[in-house]
C-alpha cells in the first residue's frame, strides 16, 4: 500500500523553513493505519523482541499496535516528570540545547532484547537516546523501526550498526 | 478480570500528599492489556461512535487500541504547539493555573458522533475540555470511557449528562 498519501506535508512548522510531515491523516484512515501497523509488526517480529519501547507521544501511535500484534510488553519512554517510579535518563541534543527521555528502570532491566518503534526517523537523536537507555543496562536493541525515514537527514548514521526498518521515505 | 492488580499505587507523586495511580504495569502484561482494551471497546462500541478522541500521552494507551478494535478513525488531542494544521483550543483549570488542549479543526468537524477515551477519570477537567472541543462544532459526544475512575474526586459530575464508562475504581 502507498502510505505516503496519508502523510500531510505542512510547510513552515514548527518554524519557518521546516517542512513538517504530519502522520495524523493516517490515523484517520483505519484500514491504512491497520495495514501500516501490520507491516511494521511483521518486520519487527523477525527480530523476536521481548518488548517494544516507544517515546511519547507520537511513537505510541505505532509502538502500541506493534506490541499488541506481537503479543509482547509495551514500555513507554517519557519526558521529565511523567514516570512515578525510579527512572533512567538519556539526554540528547536538539538544534538548540538538549532534552531528555526517561524509562522506568525496574521495567526495562528485565528485557534483554528490545525493539525501538517510532513514527519518523529524522536526525536520529531520539532513537539513539532510546537505544542508550536500553544498552546502559546491558540489554540489546534488536531493531529500530519507523513508519517513515527522512533519508536526507541521515539519522541512520547515528544508529550505527543497528538493524533499521522504515516503511516509507518522502520522495 | 481483576485489572486492579496491574495498577501500581505510588505515594507522593507528582508531589507530596498525592497518591498516583500508575497504569504502566498493565502495558507490560500483554494479555491483561489486550483484555482491558477488548472490554473498553465492547462498552464504547455500544454507542457506535464515528471516531475515538484521546488526549496525549496516556490517553493514547487506550484510545488507539479501542479505535483499532472498532475500526474507526483515531483523533489525537494534543498540547500546545504539537499539531501543525489549524486547531481548536479548549482551556481547562488545573489546581494552580490552567492548561489547554488542541485538536485539528478540519478533522474533528467531520465526525458528528465521537467517543472520548482516556486512562483515568480524576477531576474530569481533561475530559470536559475534550467534550467542549467536539461540542463547539455542534458534534455530539456519544460517551466518555476510562480504564479507571477515581470516584472520590467526583469527575463524573463535571461530565453532567454524558454517558460515562469505567472498568475499575480503586477500593
Amino acid at each position: 500500500m502507498d502510505f505516503d498519501k496519508y502523510i500531510a506535508q505542512v510547510q513552515d512548522f514548527p518554524k519557518k523553513g521546516i517542512l513538517f510531515y504530519d502522520i495524523t491523516p493516517l490515523l484517520l484512515n483505519p484500514g491504512a493505519y491497520a495495514q501500516a501497523c501490520d507491516a511494521l509488526a511483521e518486520r519487527v517480529g523477525e527480530y523476536n523482541p521481548q518488548a517494544i519501547v516507544s517515546p511519547e507521544a507520537r511513537g505510541f501511535f505505532f509502538g502500541i499496535p506493534v506490541a499488541m500484534r506481537l503479543g509482547v510488553p509495551f514500555l513507554p519512554i517519557r519526558k521529565k516528570g511523567k514516570l512515578p517510579r525510579q527512572t533512567l535518563e538519556a539526554k540528547y541534543d536538539l538544534e538548540y540545547g538538549s532534552d531528555a527521555l526517561y524509562v522506568h528502570k525496574d521495567d526495562i532491566k528485565v528485557f534483554k532484547h528490545i525493539a525501538v518503534v517510532d513514527d519518523i526517523l529524522a536526525t536520529g537523536g531520539t532513537a539513539k537516546a532510546m537505544c542508550s537507555l536500553a544498552e546502559s543496562l546491558g540489554n540489546e536493541v534488536a531493531c529500530c523501526a519507523f513508519l517513515m525515514e527522512l533519508e536526507f537527514l541521515n539519522g541512520r548514521s547515528k544508529l550505527e550498526n543497528k538493524n533499521v526498518i522504515s516503511l516509507i521515505s518522502p520522495k
